[in-house]
């Protein structure tokens, strides 16, 4: 544990604010009470196919009231990464509804196949035929410096009807077949972390990730130089305290983070 | 330089028996040497876009009289792997020109999304959608034991219109959203020069593969156990001579071949 608690927070969502259709009991009044004292915060998640607004409403239908611009997806940490490396023109491999979240960054047009910026792919499940994957390849062959970012690395998603496959599998196709890396802006790769730390105007050593994934929450938070606090809920089992990976802290759940961040001994422990 | 000349020949095909439009000088008289001879030989060659019958017309066209038979593709590998995994059903994401190929094993139909035996993609080109791609993952996902079989792994391709992503590309999809690591067979897979071996009815230290590319053809036959013969034509250059790799002879073209065989000291060295 830290010897100063830190003075910022990124909250995970799926499985420390709620958990399937229910709320974890005290998420709500936990950020509200973070809002009261005026902590810095942000709520991440690694979802591409919906919008913050959409976020937003979700929160709002378990009690929690939030501001758009605390929502940090993939898709704004790539707008604000790509701001940050002066690209524009990006070309787009994002759902339609996410893809007006880059309207600042004047992207390509959709038929163009030369002179992108960057090259952003996300999910766009059924819309992957050859002739879009073989234009963000292309793309990238066209430039050698233009950088492919991808908006997570999924594997593959669980729809009603069976498996789908998720942007990762494009990534790594494209990966391959370039021969260059992708830019992955989606937990739990450094980039991302630093770009939501960024956000909140602090530094890594200021911050704390809340999550209940020990590997893409904790694991990654600590790497990037954040505080790492694990929560028992949501995709939480004890087997994770076996692990390689030593969170800084452990909750019972989110509604002990703001005694945990004023030092109250009650509040969970490492 | 073994001390027993190989009794077996595998031969490469393009920039060892022609280069573009034009046949290497004394490749045909070459090839009909070995067929006179009674020299157990084989054709190898990396195309899947094209059945046997296709190759032996195009060697027919450089004066080479060459039986079916004696060609393997790696569509032709991938048959005889699985017969000799046992495996029928095969799910084929190939070309529908290879695809007859396969008819012996009983190729699972093409809306089928579970019981395949293995699941063999090769390059399927514009027919690359986002149904058929997870039709193959989700085969994969339906049998932890059902193999990945590669017909190769190219990157890509140079289409009048521009580049083309091969097969290559695809297979990393599914190998990165499955965790499973595919059979690749087509050169330089030591499964492919296994398979190869066999056909002869030899073992890999009594067969030379011969070939123009110092990576491809020579080390991987040389992995696989079998002599490696460089030519000097194709795309052979110099430099292949500075590298990592030493091949156990290095003729000036396949004409070189049938006095290097019977170990005449005028043709060649290593």
């Amino acid at each position: 544990m830290p010897d100063r608690r830190p003075r910022g927070v990124l909250l995970d969502l799926d499985g420390v604010l709620y958990v399937g259709d229910a709320a974890v009991p005290g998420a709500a009044e936990a950020v509200a009470s973070l809002q009261r004292d005026g902590v810095p915060h942000c709520f991440v998640t690694n979802t591409t196919s919906r919008p913050r607004w959409a976020v937003v409403d979700k929160l709002a239908r378990f009690g929690l009231t939030v501001d758009e611009e605390d929502v940090l997806t993939p898709v704004v940490v790539a707008v604000q990464w790509l701001q940050a490396q002066g690209v524009t023109r990006p070309a787009l491999f994002v759902p339609a509804a996410t893809a007006a979240e880059f309207a600042a960054l004047d992207p390509l047009p959709a038929d163009a196949e030369e002179g992108a910026g960057a090259v952003v792919v996300g999910d766009l499940g059924e819309a992957w035929d050859f002739a879009t994957l073989n234009r963000a390849f292309r793309l990238l062959m066209a430039g050698p410096d233009v950088p492919l970012v991808a908006l997570g690395t999924t594997r593959y998603w669980r729809a009603p009807d069976g498996l789908r496959l998720d942007a990762g599998a494009y990534v790594r196709a494209l990966e391959y077949a370039t021969g260059r890396d992708a830019v992955v802006l989606g937990k739990p790769n450094p980039a991302f972390y630093a770009t939501a730390v960024e956000a909140l105007g602090l530094s890594p050593g200021e911050v704390v990730m809340v999550g209940d994934d020990v590997r893409g929450d904790v694991e990654g938070a600590q790497r990037a130089g954040l505080t790492g606090v694990l929560v028992r809920t949501g995709k939480f089992t004890p087997a994770d305290l076996q692990g390689p990976v030593r969170p800084d802290a452990v909750l019972d759940s989110v509604a002990d983070l703001p005694a945990w961040l004023t030092g109250d001994p009650a509040a969970g422990g490492g």
